[in-house]
């Protein structure tokens, strides 16, 4: 690997350990939305799983002599940022975050970590897995869709505004990260490699939306 | 074991269980008044262990056959009390809370357990283990009233208020459950053994005080 490989691998490894925190974050919050007390454990224990892998891409930083804050703070402004632009007003809108904004970015991290060398390729496959959240927020958003038809419309309109956010903060993390854009531009081998990419990503979301029983 | 204690048994895990609820939403709320990255991960991975011991007590609910959910309802009035009452305003107020207030819930709930019969009274006890908060939050403090001597007099008076909070909404837990009451009358034989256990609870509280380099 070379340093820049290395540098890319850090990056990613950096920005995953910052992403798991605010999730981490993000469901400790929406859990006090919860409607009941049971779907506020549920949520808070899978703040709990995600903190999990953070600790995880944290001592592989480490192990690769990284300091895990120093590798996180590049990445702290676009990641609040996406956060903050996107804040949950009720239960239900921060469950179609966690599902449909997770989903999407997992899907955009994996096709990147495709990119790397073991061991560091299965650690990001691993930490990706879902944690039990995307079943729970399916049925529940379904079921208040059931109930409350009129829900739908707007609930769609967030899922979309959820994807114009996340594209425009990771276009400002590759901007920032040479090493990272390098990764994708020799990963993808083209720019018609990134149009498949870029492709994949988008089925995969119009799929998800499709699931929740909410208009792509 | 009687009707009676078995309510208790219930009582006592309910209400442990959602105390690890509101410790998980309390610590990742204090997470984000860290003033660094370190400090933030290290209080959310305190709160995750905290989700841990919440569903250690939440399977053992459910093996006596009671709905965690229902075993807990009782206990969310005082405890969000407790919690709407001691809102820490900084980051330090967060550490004194968590040291000395979880202490003295501690040393309290501990007491009771003792005088359970197993496997009840082992599950409390290890729940009731330290996550590593202690020291962390005993360290933190230490450094910041090293170089902050005047910040002393103000977090001693905010130890002091979370004393008063924590016994008064106690009374009002004991005082909602019968069989909590009379588990601790038993258990400690009379009047002259209830001052004992108050007394225990205040000299270690007296000691947390101390260890802060807070005057208690």
């Amino acid at each position: 690997m070379t340093a820049a490989d290395s540098r890319a691998v850090v990056d990613l490894l950096g920005v995953l350990a910052y992403a798991e925190l605010t999730a981490f974050d993000r469901l400790a919050e929406d859990a006090r939305l919860a409607p009941t007390l049971e779907g506020r454990a549920a949520l808070a224990r899978m703040a709990a799983a995600e903190m999990g892998h953070h600790d995880r891409l944290a001592a592989r930083l480490r192990q690769l002599g990284a300091d895990p804050a120093v590798a996180m703070a590049p990445f702290v402004p676009a990641l609040d940022g996406f956060h903050e632009g996107t804040r949950p007003r009720t239960w239900l809108e921060g469950l179609v975050k966690a599902y449909v904004g997770d989903g999407l970015a997992a899907d955009f991290y994996r096709e990147i970590a495709g990119f790397l060398p073991e061991p560091d390729r299965s650690l990001i496959l691993e930490v990706l897995a879902d944690t039990g959240h995307a079943e729970f927020a399916v049925r529940e958003v379904r079921t208040a869709l059931r109930s409350q038809r009129a829900l739908a419309g707007r609930l769609a309109l967030w899922g979309r505004r959820l994807v114009g956010e996340a594209i425009s903060q990771s276009q400002a993390v590759i901007a920032e990260r040479e090493g990272l854009a390098q990764l994708i531009m020799e990963g993808t081998g083209d720019l018609t490699g990134i149009a498949r990419l870029v492709d994949r990503i988008t089925a995969a979301h119009t799929e998800r939306m499709r699931t929740l029983g909410l208009k792509p």
